[in-house]
């Protein structure tokens, strides 16, 4: 299938001092207008303005009732940015990139999770803990669109993310480059707290009903489990995402040398 | 101010096969009827139909699209649970029973979680790592609806939730009897995989864009953060919750003397 079968709009609003920020130090995206709001004068305007006067990006002052309006529930600090479609990441140069953190690659599959909060969320936590990229399959699975950038809070600027058309040979691929591949999943024993993380990673987070699909899991070097102390089966897979992930960055951390 | 204030439904709608089953085993709330989409046979139902004629509950069938229109937007899978109202806990019955587990007792209090997707996560992920229980303040909070039972997975089945009038004095109370006092905060550079969680905890959570208010920071023994190797400032609320239940749970673990 083709990419035009894909719907997505055109152009999409970034909020947010530091999104817009970063969204043109990165230039991963290309921002059409910054918005500033009316009044509104600080040294991180000033900072934004400059940024923007640079790279020849038109700004204009706007209303912050009209940007409230146009990004409903969003905290958009008085600095909007119009910018260009999103643009999925390509696959090889992803994991090439993953590849200069020695030992420390960090890559995340997403086994087919559907619904647009919880990849945004993911996404989020994703470049919170600096992971290097998500891998995303092309069918079934939820997009990279206007709410899943909203949910993101922006970290789609940080985040490369890529898309296959086959998870199953993505990760074969991956394994021939020396990834090691840990799927994670509510009915493994083997706990996340006792798994080696030192090492180049990519981690399979699977759909919100049925977990990972029986083709990526005999793919997996190791499939791990977050202990429950309760009585409650799993976690949310955005949450289940972020306590991994935390566990991986106080790993490493613990490994590092000291000064 | 009365409870009689808060305006709350008499009854409400459990939906999802998951949500309805723990329901039913937990016992915490009152089952009135169990619905089932017609013609849905599977061994899902045949369990409900068997737990709901165990315990005397009346089982109707209805049309499918009777029970999406009861439930907009949310997901049944076909089984409903008609419930008499969520009942909070009381205060004081959740503190003395937390502090049974000794040095073990944990507490979350939610310092105004006003989006119900978050608090249905939360529930969720305080339940699946055996949290005591969770302290919400009567107002400017989102209230335990039937929206936020769905979100939780059912998990308010598990989890004791009390609120109360005034956050800070409920701090207060708990500190005298020995709680210790934790925030959550970005802003904090205490690394929470720093802190000593071997105590009896109180773990606030603060609202998604305001974060901890300043009167509950006051109380607070300490301030502690997930230290972001990325350029995200910050995680969802409840990404956050389960951060930081997962660290305290792995070093309560780490902490047990072994068999």
């Amino acid at each position: 299938m083709g990419g035009d079968l894909i719907s997505e709009k055109t152009s999409y609003l970034i909020p947010g001092f530091h999104t817009v920020r970063e969204s043109l130090i990165q230039g991963r995206v290309t921002i059409l207008e910054v918005w500033i709001a009316e009044g509104k004068k600080s040294a991180r305007t000033g900072e934004i303005l400059k940024m923007a006067g640079k790279r020849g990006i038109p700004v204009s002052f706007k209303k912050i009732a009209e940007l409230s309006h146009l990004m409903p529930g969003m905290t958009h600090q008085g600095v909007v940015a119009l910018a260009e479609k999103f643009t999925y990441s390509d696959f090889n140069k992803v994991t090439d990139i993953s590849m200069q953190d020695h030992d420390r690659a960090l890559l995340i599959a997403a086994d087919h999770i559907t619904d647009e909060g919880n990849l945004g969320a993911m996404i989020r936590t994703a470049a919170f803990f600096s992971a290097h990229g998500l891998i995303l399959p092309k069918d079934r699975s939820a997009k990279v669109t206007a709410n899943v950038l909203k949910r993101s809070s922006g970290a789609c600027a940080y985040l490369p993310i890529t898309r296959v058309v086959n998870l199953g040979r993505a990760l074969d691929l991956l394994e021939k480059k020396g990834f090691w591949i840990v799927g994670a999943s509510g009915e493994s024993s083997e706990s996340v707290y006792q798994c080696d993380w030192n090492r180049d990673l990519v981690l399979i987070l699977g759909n919100e009903q049925k977990g990972i699909s029986r083709t990526v899991k005999k793919r997996c070097h190791q499939v791990v489990g977050i202990p429950s102390s309760g009585h409650m089966e799993s976690l949310n897979v955005s949450v289940a995402a972020g306590v991994i992930l935390s566990e991986i960055f106080r790993q490493r951390e613990a490994f590092k040398t000291p000064d």
